[in-house]
């Protein structure tokens, strides 16, 4: 009994497992200079990057353009567009054990890219930016199939009606688990190192913060290692090893 | 003789000027989560300003969001849209020796900024953005009349023809000088940390790299101290001290 204590509170709660995580924006370029993008800094999802390779998981980072250091031991696949990041993590997370998608992807983009730069001309005070919309790349790896990774998560950003919103988003694109936050609270979320979010799955409700995002990471990857009970064949492994 | 040329060498170029620098890109928003933009780093603008304050300058740097730390000693006005970026020109430029505009000012911003998250709905594939022109910075410190700055310096980044449409600008937008990137070269300019740039005035056509982009500052500003003999009263100033 006390053995198994032990253990269990030494195991890596994610050893072995594969998880696959985007985070940052993407930016939808409209000619070579200028581009559509969205408010992410990136720091939530590097942050559970880091928290889930601490606890023992092999880490695939698909990541916007941000200012932010690799985590060390991730492996780093950096994009630009919805499309490059869409294109990698259907090509990354078939079989993974969790996709977690905290990008913030821009939904649309302009449908012509020009390729020199767009002149301002006098007599134009006004422009038509006529914008399509970008694949929806949680809902479409929550759709994989038989490659689907074994849990899905989302993230939602919302300025209002976040719980509403994000519990129809969870349903609508599939997910195991959608994690709220809710952006019109000051001095949290965007650029912040701080946020605060409500976790729903099809059975729970949990809040998690105010906190430094550093910390709502590593309390996310425990929630989804206890909730989904990830690590219990591990630790069964872990205490036949240690009781030979 | 001898003394003189000391004094030239250990003189400040800037000493006592008061110089205003714009940098980085500007942030155009469509709603709480989404905008448009231009690349920039913001590195070309920021190294002006550390070489101005080396050379003596009064430094006013009026930066829009970048990743990058204050340069020591500079007077820092951090603005997000071209709208506040012009406010702030219009208003530290005033009488100023020399403004410098190495911004990438979004040319075009939404015309409704929406207070909440755009929702994406099933039934809409595409969307239609409505630009309205932003102010024309540059050109209006330069044409701000008995408060205009003593020199107007643009910035041209262009993807063809760069040295006609520098040109132009120049002559349109009523600068004393315009330096121009051609941002086609690989490897050179946004984002990068070396940069090649064509410096035109009334009189002068002079070529600055491919180098550093802090080694293209230093050659900038005193390119500016020279060819306008900015130092001239200071030289004389310093030589009756000296020489008393």
């Amino acid at each position: 009994e006390i053995v198994n204590r032990i253990n269990a509170f030494s195991s890596p709660l994610l050893a072995g497992k594969k998880v696959v995580i985007t985070a940052g924006p993407t930016q939808e370029p409209i000619d070579p200079v200028r581009y559509i993008s969205n408010h992410s800094s990136g720091k939530m999802g590097y942050a559970i990057a880091a928290a889930a390779l601490a606890a023992g998981a092999e880490v695939t980072l698909i990541s916007g353009p941000v200012a932010l250091p690799s985590p060390a031991g991730a492996r780093m696949i950096n994009v630009t567009t919805a499309i490059e990041m869409a294109d990698a993590a259907l090509e990354h997370s078939c079989h993974a054990d969790i996709f977690i998608a905290t990008a913030a992807v821009a939904d649309f983009r302009p449908d012509t890219v020009h390729p020199h730069k767009l002149k301002k001309t006098s007599t134009s005070a006004v422009m038509d930016l006529h914008l399509v919309q970008n694949p929806d790349i949680v809902a479409q790896v929550a759709a994989l199939g038989s490659k689907r990774p074994a849990r899905v998560v989302g993230f939602a950003a919302e300025s209002r009606d976040a719980e509403k919103y994000g519990a129809e988003k969870r349903i609508r694109k599939q997910l195991d688990m959608i994690v709220i936050n809710d952006i019109s609270v000051a001095g949290l979320g965007f650029g912040s190192n701080h946020n605060k979010v409500t976790i729903l799955t099809g059975e729970s409700r949990t809040e998690i913060g105010p906190s430094l995002k550093t910390d709502i990471a590593r309390q996310l990857i425990s929630f989804m290692a206890e909730h989904w009970q990830l690590n219990s064949s591990d630790l069964k492994e872990n205490n036949e090893v240690s009781t030979s």
